[in-house]
């Protein structure tokens, strides 16, 4: 996917992931540097209906092949580093 | 939940998602940093069967309350920095 034509798209996610892939709602996940073939699995699933979430099922419907690369190339590719757990 | 019980129990989960909470697999998420009711309502989900996957609907068949309080408690608390997107 194209990762600026993700963020572009991405506007439409930062209510709840955040442009920064942070989560700003209890019930959404942080996407940023998440596994790509996961993002892309995972907003498949929410278009098709094998997974359902009241927001994300909606967000998802009308998403392209490529508004989904795009997005989890975007979300993926922001750079996250771990602190080890002590 | 209690972090410290969670790190044990997620030897359990760290062939694919890592005792760091890094994604070992492609169809893996990274669970650092994620966020914690987040945590909690997958595994539930998973556990009851509203979200079924391969690995995880088996995975989470026998986990009790506190297993997953301790897990979503242990993983959320990894320490995770952002690099912000340029």
């Amino acid at each position: 996917g194209d990762a600026a034509a993700g963020r572009k798209k991405a506007v439409a996610c930062q209510a709840c992931h955040g442009l920064d892939g942070i989560s700003k709602l209890p019930d959404a996940p942080n996407l940023a540097g998440q596994v790509e073939p996961y993002l892309i699995k995972a907003l498949g699933e929410f278009r098709s209906g094998t997974r359902r979430n009241e927001v994300m099922s909606v967000a998802a419907k009308d998403l392209t092949d490529a508004d989904i690369a795009d997005l989890a190339a975007y979300y993926s590719a922001i750079e996250v580093e771990v602190v080890p757990p002590s």
